[in-house]
């Protein structure tokens, strides 16, 4: 057993190394002064994601299982928390957006002693198997944040007015679009949930059987193109595609298109990370709503999948460009269960009023996706790298 | 066939007189101002109730099928309209809560009229299935206006500090809980949805196959004994049992109990319909939030049920005092389409963000109740008769 | 001495009839559902009006001074109290616009209850001189409610989609404006503030000297034809006439033209009392804020005058049929104290923020006007009948 | 005639040289990230301070009167515009606190740039007194917004949990308070407004006589002892000495004390730009709103002086220490006109809802003082070096 342990912590030791650097690895073309910024409530600036994740191996590794391990700075604990219900009374609030302090040269020093200590505890340690879960915790959730960062970056970058590129030789976002075509699934009892070895969320716990009708879904994610017939017939002025709620949506933020497109001189122009470029027909279409996924396929006739649905299916298309809308909402699986202590916080608190999306996005690390994964967020927001495909009954 | 008809339009016209008085009989003992306020956005002043469910018969019913029909009052429809998305540009932007016109008297003027010409139009006329189904829905709209009728009064009354009774011989809300048990379904394929005869709404149809895995059900109704347990073992000041957003919100509304409770002199009291008496212990607790059911749930370590759990073990405890929050999200049953025209905007439109009540409550009409019936509201709303049923896996 | 004051209580006596008649007489023509709305945060609901001002009476006349004076409702005080302040923890919040209770009837009962004590109380008393200024003031407190009944029915009614008429014999505001020319004063010290017999409030106390540059100020009012070529040429659109707070005021509320101002047809109609009418050119503008008073001052190069210019030129024109803006904020004068107890809450606390208007309105009470009259509202209200007079150096 | 003129532009272009390496000596010890965030809307970023005095001398002087001069980058002209009534139609809405580029580099090249032509320019060139008159403004505006700077920085940082230090070699703000003597002033005629030579705003300008009586104005400022005399004897929870709008603030802004001051274990402690540390009870007292102020002395019985007042005794006291509030609404003075143009919106669009203050703070420029200055703020605003001087009559 013990040997088995120690070459699972060589690997994880390594594993380590290479998902933290990948982390700084993001940020390799940011100036400074973009590091500090959150234009809006969803955002989190950069620093405070590197900060935030490497409070996580402080908090829950080295502080409770190295000994003599020395706090950084017992500040940080404060400043990097995201459960903030645990602290305690305090002078003042923090407030994410407005941090000058600590310095992004202070939280790159943390990242290092942080990571210096965690080297070494991995590579000496005899790590009993909860340790080795915690730290492949911690290391999924750096990889969720470094699809933060990206989509965070662009967000900062994208609502700058000088459309600054994020990198030269970087790829434009999304794929051509297959040949479209339908897949059927016949009706019957099937299993989803994850099983196997390897990283899972809690969320995606319980696998369980649901019944399915047959359906059929398309091999394809809808395209630019297809979204812009959506516009020109005036899908964004024809209540009856939307929700109410989503409607109620359109009016109030003056919504026309997906977010970074513009009309400039009567062409779309889109902010991808190289900078403003010309939209490409043939791309999936990318940032765009729950509620703008839905009243497009309300406008088809068509809808969009349940989560269960596109998991049975999943093997039958490629998937991994955009986060695809689901109609299920995002709820507990059957016995779900969530885990004790502060790492127990991770899901189930979000169990209400956000729907699932499914696949993954081109900002999504490698290695970081399954098809059992289930990804939520609220449905007006956008600033992910989201997509839609449709489904007929 | 004409004479199939004609006989049921006898019964629909008795049932059509039966349903519109009891919709008066409601409000009985209001005084004029009682019709007039609207304290909070969900709530709709009674008058605007009046109109309302008056102005369908007349919009769906009277004008394109009785011929000669002169509506009562053509500025009614702006102003009892409530599909407000189809109405053109005005010169002033209508607000339920802040018009004193038309009056009361001038409502219940417009009911007479439009009573008048349906009784005439309903015994006379050789009546379509099509229409006889639009009479029904508008029957059915009316009662569940009775309940908002109800619950609107006891909001408006329950919020002035005079604390007015609305009847004397007012029957205090609830039924003492039956003993406690638990009953067990076993693990299936079962079929959910409304199916036989009679009137059900758009959302219950698509009678379907779900597969249910084994579990309890509680007999009977969380009693406000069992809920100020809750309270008194600090249930509102432990995040841990609560949805982030639910924490949010008992924060931000300075939530400590339940609607319609006040603590006065140590002790808890409860504005019913007769005004502020002491709560009774065994009654079933009443005006919580989903996330309010949701913590109590957590903190007891059960779990609420879902809607296909609870319509499949329905058959097994009495149920109709509460309306019971189910841990399922608002969406379309499968195949679930929306019919045309305006009529089509009825439930759909409403799928997102929402979560399932199962039941019905002591507000809700007589002959108004089915076990396949799906209300529905916002996790945070409370002013409708809202209770707890739990479950074990 | 004690004749005298007998005869005063006499004229008093009268007086207090008078007065409180009239309160209701201009409500003679409302319906009760009128009565009890609150379409906006500055008006309130009629009742409210009848009730705060019965208060007053009630409260510091009949309890202290009334032996054995038995008060009509307990519950009252915390109704119609203004002073929020000095009320303890209650269970439940008042909120003006959705108070159903005390009805209307109800309301006139207090009324009736208490101007029969207050009648019996005058006619029989020896007051002392303090107690018959109370009196007094209580009276002036009404005259200034009766204003602001007339200015919120008007905005009740004003925002009601049928646009009723308040009453068919009304006759239209306002009066066609004299020709225009120009009065000079000389520059020099000036006396300005209350002096003399008869009522009058703290903030017109401490008559003061006031160095005067020489002045002109114009004989008659801007004209709703004057204030349409603002209009036309472009005066809501052209920021540079305008305060930085008062652009944003057009730009967030939107704001095109003077309150109750509606262009149907191409046509400027305007709701009087009367109902919805075509704007007379010749009537003096009205309904504008501060804001739009001084954009069309600096329009037309000219300027608005200063509360002490307005006082000492005010022989020489005629005034009354507007409130009007001027350019000096309602800070105290020289020596100002406030009252001691909760009648000194009377005006001090209003001195920031706001602006003075003077002169007095079609609304205005007769004899309820005089020269050194200091009016005061936010700088963006305009449900009060407001007007425009220009000055040039 | 000429040669005047190039003297004076010898000493204007050290002046200029001087001013502008001010503004940077005041950042010399700012992080980058210090430069970018913007924690309330009264704040502005650092780097939007240095860019934007940067660009009036751009857009005023080297764009017009530079011959062949080549903007640095036409995009700041709508970066660094405070004027954005003028701006067009833009792709995107600037938003200061979220603008992470142009970098902290980028607007310190801006600065250079333009210095260096600003310096050739100055040096070269026949200038007309217009043309050094519009120099003299961007240099008092260069000034002004150095004040900014230092409560802008002190605002940032001190609203950082961390509290970090600004300068170890700081002195500490504030003057030991000199012993209190009260000045007369006797009743009469006096001169109030700008005359003289060099510089000064437009809204000092008309010097103009105004009457005033007789009172007698402190030698001192409040102290911070005083002040606490005031919080401790109940001041904050008394609303009788209070403004009504102020009383509102109070309560829904919770506040308790002067800004940056925070009671920890029981003593209070004072964030100044050294760090968090003791406050020092004969400092005058710092950082209150124009409410507090008055509500201070409402509890003394006395009250502030008007600005009149304050200007014709202010020979009789030092000043320098703290913006001192006085009981004048910012209003324009007898015969103000605004300039033309652009330059022409500087302070007349600001006249309305603000309060003057008089004299100037520890955080002021050097040689930017003179007792005819109006500084101006709204009644709320406390990030200024504000303090209290009192009047008897």
């Amino acid at each position: 057993m013990e040997e088995t342990m120690v070459k699972a912590d060589k690997d994880l030791s390594a594993r380590f190394a290479a998902i933290r650097q990948h982390t700084e690895f993001i940020c390799r073309s940011l100036k400074t002064e973009d590091y500090v910024v959150q234009p809006c409530a969803d955002v989190s600036p950069p620093k405070w994601h590197l900060g935030h994740t490497t409070w996580f191996f402080e908090t829950f590794i080295l502080k409770p299982f190295l000994p003599g391990y020395k706090v950084y700075d017992s500040q940080y604990d404060f400043v990097f928390n995201s459960y903030y219900e645990t602290v305690g009374a305090r002078v003042i609030r923090t407030d994410r957006g407005n941090l000058s302090r600590p310095t992004v040269e202070d939280v790159f020093a943390y990242r290092k002693y942080v990571d210096e200590h965690m080297g070494r505890f991995l590579e000496n340690g005899d790590l009993s198997l909860d340790l080795i879960e915690t730290v492949d915790l911690g290391l999924n959730h750096e990889q969720q944040h470094q699809e933060l960062l990206m989509t965070d970056i662009k967000y900062i970058l994208g609502h700058n007015p000088l459309f600054p590129s994020y990198a030269t030789e970087y790829v434009p976002t999304g794929q051509k679009s297959t040949a479209s075509a339908f897949h059927q699934v016949v009706a019957g009892n099937y299993q989803i949930g994850f099983e196997g070895e390897g990283f899972s969320f809690d969320n995606e716990h319980g696998r369980h059987q649901v019944w399915i009708d047959e359906f059929k879904i398309s091999t394809s994610l809808v395209t630019n193109r297809e979204y812009l017939e959506f516009i020109n017939s005036g899908g964004y002025q024809n209540f009856s595609y939307w929700h109410a709620e989503g409607w109620d949506w359109v009016k109030r933020e003056h919504v026309e298109a997906p977010l970074y497109w513009h009309l400039v001189d009567g062409k779309w122009m889109n902010y991808d990370l190289g900078g403003l470029t010309e939209t490409i027909a043939e791309n999936p279409v990318c940032h765009i709503s729950f509620y703008e996924a839905t009243a497009f396929a309300n406008w088809k006739g068509l809808r969009l999948p349940t989560e269960a649905e596109w998991e049975v299916a999943s093997a039958a298309f490629d998937w991994g460009s955009r986060w695809e809308w689901t109609n299920s909402a995002y709820l507990p699986y059957p016995g779900f269960k969530k885990a004790d202590g502060a790492i127990g916080e991770y899901n189930g608190k979000f169990m209400v009023s956000q729907m699932v999306l499914r696949g993954a996005s081109v900002a999504t690390p490698q290695r970081h996706s399954r098809k059992t994964y289930r990804n939520f967020f609220h449905p007006h927001l956008r600033w992910q790298f989201t997509g839609i495909r449709l489904v007929v009954d």
